[in-house]
């Protein structure tokens, strides 16, 4: 079996949870290298990594890169990326840097692994918002074309880095404890415990936040399809750790039903139905954030025929942000170079 | 100056705030008595109130009766509403027992008043995911119509009662020690503490619930028009205490500019405008919960235009759900009850 020089860089949520991932999934890798501003051991699910300085040199030798990337500044893959590409790698960049470059792929694997034949050295992992969106909108969208979309994000704190997590953990502890709660954290303007922060990201001249224009961008690049009408309502920050939900609403060319629907997820790629809402099982009834995290899988639930239009459908969408819309598609991404054979041949690969 | 005869039926939450509301509003009450299942003295900021048990002879000689109003169940308003007007009171529901009823009007005071003065004794307040609702829509409707609204909300724990705060703040208490938390409350079909819940309410057959459903019934019923097309993206339940927020489309049959729609919030009663994004105070950016709790102004924020039609508006409200999504609005239809002189002349008044 042909086997694979990994690195991650990174070593945040993010980046341990694609060593998890790649570990889980049984990535074929050679080597698996952390890079990250200091070194050390890190140790995951009881294994040990070596963390070394990310330079240049670092990249020697290894053949595909995952970026964890972080939000709302430049991160590491616009430094080093090229770097790593000069020196033969694939790069996989989870940050918001490249996603929109007309040469870059952004991939969902399965809605639109085909873009990777077009890599030219640095692939994008799309936003969390826009992997569970893509996903849930693809199968739809071969079957009866989707031409308007309305999506309102209820967004876990974890999407803003291991920070944002300690935050809410912290006014949590103050709220629990009957403490006064700071107003304003590091991450957030605003208390997040407790409270619904309607702002991720900054703000462009017409209001929109960056978020908000990715659920848009994005979803028109992996989909193919600039036509595609995309209200975001809004990207809102709940007081939640892992796990992104969102409501959804389509419009398609053809009419389709609930259970039309509900077949055509049954049997795509990545997602499931959970819309037992007659069964006795709460579980069973729709997803929420809490069942969702730690899996892979995308869930869909709450699917209804719209009141008013019969080719409007309406549903609720929840993935795990750090999973499906961060770590498990960065590696599923890895899994379709190599299944693509996409990746470098190497001497005594 | 005329005084009333005010009965209180209910002393939870809500109740409790709507003593608050009537001493802070001052409203002309000769006595306000509170009946409930057993008689005891309550106190609400530090005024003592009598509280006897809720008897039918218990409405002789009051003249204007607030039921707190339950959710989920057949409310005191049921049994005790048509003794309590057989003795010449009128009644203000706040429960949902009486909303859809012909002959009952339905009102948000700045909304439609004028559909007091159809009343036959029984008043409905409105569910208070609607009252925020309307506020936001009947300026944009009376000045360019509004002909079709998406709706998703972000619905605090307090809207389904106090054992639902008790549920939210003893899970936080456990998640806060790193306890695990039990999965099911007495209240929620999963733990609401650090997840969203997209079901308030029982499901009807097309898989909408009744929260759902009231926004759209509810909100016919107040702007006077049924043929305003609305969509329930989803009505979800967040770890809030207090404060429910909503993300709105409306598409109006004349386009508005957000600056226009702005401008007609800022000269509407009831409303405010909370959309300074470039300053530098976090709470003047957008409303959130934790802001709007204990205020009577439903806030209005993230005012946009929508990207694909120019007749379309985006935008966040936000309202305290026990005061003016209850017992502020049920005090205020009081208030206008006076005004227009709807309720009963007594002797010695």
């Amino acid at each position: 079996m042909i086997e694979y020089n990994v690195a991650v860089v990174g070593a945040g949520a993010v980046g341990k949870e694609m060593l998890r991932v790649l570990a889980e999934r049984r990535f074929p890798a050679k080597s698996i290298v952390v890079l990250a501003r200091s070194a050390r051991t890190l140790t995951v699910d009881g294994r040990d990594y070596e963390v070394r300085v990310t330079t240049p040199a670092a990249f020697e030798g290894v053949d595909v890169v995952l970026f964890a990337g972080t939000e709302g500044e430049k991160g590491a893959a616009i430094t080093f990326g090229p770097e790593a590409v000069r020196r033969g790698a694939v790069i996989i960049d989870n940050g918001g840097d490249f996603r929109m470059r007309p040469d870059v792929p952004l991939v969902v694997p399965e809605v639109n692994a085909e873009a990777l034949k077009r890599h030219n050295g640095i692939i994008a992992n799309p936003n969390c918002s826009t992997v569970q969106l893509v996903l849930a909108l693809k199968p739809l969208h071969d079957a009866a074309r989707v031409t308007r979309v309305f999506v309102a994000t209820y967004q876990a704190v974890s999407g803003a880095g291991g920070a944002a997590v300690e935050e809410l953990q912290d006014q949590n502890v103050g709220l629990a404890a009957g403490r006064a709660v700071a107003a304003t954290g590091p991450v957030f303007p605003v208390q997040i415990a407790a409270n619904v922060i309607p702002q991720i990201g900054g703000f462009d001249e017409a209001g929109y936040t960056s978020e908000e224009m990715k659920l848009v961008h994005e979803t028109h690049k992996i989909m193919g399809d600039d036509t595609l009408r995309i209200t975001p309502l809004i990207a809102a920050r709940v007081p939640v750790f892992v796990g992104h939900s969102e409501a959804v609403y389509v419009e398609t060319e053809q009419p389709l039903t609930p259970a039309e629907a509900r077949a055509l997820w049954q049997s795509a790629p990545g997602v499931a139905v959970l819309d037992e809402t007659d069964g006795d099982d709460p579980y069973r009834a729709y997803p929420t954030p809490l069942f969702a995290a730690g899996k892979d899988t995308t869930f869909i639930g709450r699917i209804r025929q719209d009141l008013d239009n019969p080719n409007g459908l309406n549903f609720w969408v929840v993935s795990d942000n750090l999973r499906k819309g961060a770590a498990t598609n960065a590696v599923q991404i890895a899994e379709s170079l190599v299944e693509q054979d996409l990746l470098r041949k190497r001497n005594g690969n």
